[in-house]
């Protein structure tokens, strides 16, 4: 089949029409057996291309049998929902394909990433030398802010490797990236701390002076601290203006892993939930976990400019050929060419205003204290979390979270994950699909509420 | 503005449509200095959202003002082109907006990246027990490849932190990720070695084998090779063959980036240069790089896939809920939730078949001969590179090839970069859209003749 655009761009209408319309009939994907895949599908790459007829069937097929992410039924993970003005800058920067690796190549779409950070500077607070980039997700974003600590202890690790006792310091209810980077860095996850954290998830303030405290005593370097702004499972979040005093007077490095819950800094109602985020080092968030943009679309900033350069600029004289380093993005990322992952926020922000993302926030918030509600006032549920979280974690009856949860997605009904806090298993309905309404929401416990009924002998009690 | 996805799809077609005539018209963008782009397009972030009028308006103006990489006037980075085939996957993969963590949430995308996966085993000849993801890009393979070499030394470095005396190898044309990511694992810069090229700027097997010998007698232990197939500024390819005979001896770790040329294993007239490729123990290539792919589409594979969980795989029981390991694809990667990559390659390689992609690289190769020949038979050129590249070195008369690649694209005439190699400074003709013919390349010596002699007194001289 021919390179053609025009001809390829007609026939991504017509999937997504029918792809769309699926959605609505049935937003919870007919169940397959992941080894039965290659049987049901026409998945199979081959010598020879196929025709125009059999393309476009297999691609029906595909994609009809992909679970719907962007559905009113799927609650299962942190993302979903779709914003149509983020998907269309996400559109765009496909046909585009600029690397946003320098302004030769980029063009306008650096100052495009360049108005998104400052904006972002702005609203936290971060007002002397502050830097920032788009890594490719939470994981890397929180990978870059152990390496600018590392670093900052002492410039000569990236020459020489680790060779002091270097100590690093997070949440028990940490994102797993946390434990991983540590072996990635060559610190080694031996010595990360887990902090105990209280009863409603957020880092135990005391539990972490005394642990630092005690590594001082043992000859350790106390360098970093992680906390989070939205626990994965709970959503709880960590109380950075007490945190922060402790990291000061160690000289540590504080970074706000704010992947799921960041984007509160929109919200002149929910920010409080960050208060402090100004005396943080760096801070990250993903607009692809909470508002609709899709993956990914993360972004980190620094309070220093400085470190991002220090930890990630490479010379690159192949590369590096016009305007200065302001405008080269390239050298204050992990990446070398790097997709533009900018555009979607911007098309988005632009769209429907500063004022539009924060009411997106603020409406996730309503429905999820609605879903509490509902919880709280009806016995047969019990709730394991709290104020202030869109991570609404329960149990109904005495059905066993893991096994109803499964069950509901192979029998197509619904899309929800399960989780554990300090012992306790239990059914997390995440509410991060700005399109749901109070009707979504309370369709979600009515559809679990008969689920359980008509399938009550076959799920597992706790 | 509203959430509504219908009205932007329709938004997205007409903007499409006029940036395709946009490309067709003016193949290289009118220059912007970076400084003035927010005077001149309306890049500003407000509180309140556009008017739908004000809105398309900003659209237009920037993607019409954004440098077109898919031109056949963008002879500049390694990516160009555009494959209509993998632009759809891409659109396509925006809309489904998958996350490739898990199967639960990725379904029968799971296996569009295996089936992927599976037959690149086949054509590289790994076949015991390979494993592969999809990084964001070439230098994330570098950096996965890495860690996994150096987690093979010895497990407890993910515990622990390095001990030993650890040293890599490379060769002094390698990618500058090689460089950062000895930094980023704790390895330390200074504990690579930049073993020195023969004159096709391939690294030199005596060269390699004498440093290796050198270290070992010092008391390091030699861990890992990153062998290139494609060099940055040559399009030199390392002689795997050769090279993997001091690995094997030494039990080192062979990696090949073959993020730029690593494409070559589609051909069956190609895929010598990249002989004993199954020696190696990982491989990578980028599809966005020559296939016309877009951004980012990186194919890294594994001998043996243990290696991959032992270095990448985490606990998280947040997140794998169903399935083995097989399925989730999280536990294999560096990130956590994922972009579905894989969909935009299986859609091409679908489309055309092996056969379709191999010719695209072979047409590549065919034309990139054809410049080397123009340029030869005429003697106002120099040429500085070889056969089998997809990159054309030369000088034209006594013009500084920084200055004139500056003046060409400042001046909007062409897109096309400047390297280095053994002291020699050139324009550095890149080969890699696979929707050019010989006429587009004539066509760029034309515009290079017709610029020199119009400005020949202010372009500077060598």
């Amino acid at each position: 089949m021919s390179n053609n655009i025009k001809e390829d761009l007609l026939l991504f209408n017509e999937l997504v029409d029918v792809f769309l319309e699926e959605e609505r009939l049935k937003p919870v994907t007919e169940y397959i057996e992941p080894n039965n895949v290659q049987q049901l599908l026409d998945i199979k790459l081959e010598n020879n291309g196929l025709s125009k007829d059999k393309f476009k069937e297999a691609l029906k097929q595909l994609i009809l049998n992909t679970p719907k992410s962007s559905s009113k039924l799927f609650f299962n993970q942190l993302f979903g929902g779709r914003h149509s003005k983020a998907v269309l800058g996400d559109l765009l920067a496909a046909i585009l394909n600029n690397s946003m690796a320098t302004y030769k190549i980029a063009g306008p779409q650096v100052s495009v990433e360049k108005e998104i950070l400052c904006q972002v500077y702005k609203l936290i607070g971060y007002n002397k030398n502050p830097g920032g980039t788009f890594p490719t997700g939470g994981s890397m974003s929180n990978f870059m802010s152990l390496v600018m600590a590392r670093d900052k202890v002492n410039l000569e690790i990236q020459q020489k490797g680790i060779t002091r006792k270097l100590v690093a310091y997070t949440s028990e209810n940490a994102h797993y990236s946390v434990s991983k980077n540590a072996s990635f860095i060559g610190l080694g996850k031996s010595n990360v701390r887990y902090i105990k954290s209280d009863l409603y998830g957020r880092i135990s303030v005391m539990e972490f002076e005394k642990q630092v405290e005690k590594d001082l005593k043992n000859g350790f370097t106390p360098f970093y601290l992680n906390a989070t702004a939205g626990t994965t499972v709970l959503c709880a979040f960590d109380n950075v203006n007490e945190l922060s005093k402790c990291c000061k007077k160690n000289n540590m490095w504080l970074h706000l892993d704010g992947a799921f819950g960041g984007s509160v800094i929109f919200s002149d109602k929910y920010k409080r939930l960050v208060k402090g985020v100004n005396l943080t080092d760096s801070f990250c968030f993903n607009a692809h976990k909470t508002l609709g943009a899709p993956l990914s679309t993360s972004i980190l900033v620094v309070k220093d400019k400085q470190d991002l350069y220090n930890s990630f600029n490479s010379k690159a004289n192949y590369l590096y050929q016009t305007h200065g380093n302001e405008f080269n993005l390239g050298q204050t990322s992990f990446e070398c060419g790097r997709r533009n992952n900018a555009l979607k926020f911007w098309t988005m922000w632009k769209a429907i205003g500063l004022k539009g993302i924060a009411s997106i926030v603020e409406e996730q918030f309503q429905l999820a204290n609605a879903a509490r509600k509902y919880i709280i006032s009806n016995q047969d549920y019990s709730l394991y979390s709290f104020d202030d979280s869109l991570s609404i974690c329960f149990n109904y009856k005495n059905f066993d979270p893991e096994d109803l949860c499964t069950k509901l997605f192979e029998m197509n009904s619904l899309m929800v994950g399960y989780g554990t806090f300090k012992k306790n298993r239990f059914i997390r309905l995440v509410i991060v699909n700005g399109e749901n309404s109070l009707d979504d929401v309370t369709r979600f416990f009515g559809i679990l509420e008969r689920f359980t009924e008509e399938h009550q002998e076959h799920i597992k009690k706790i």
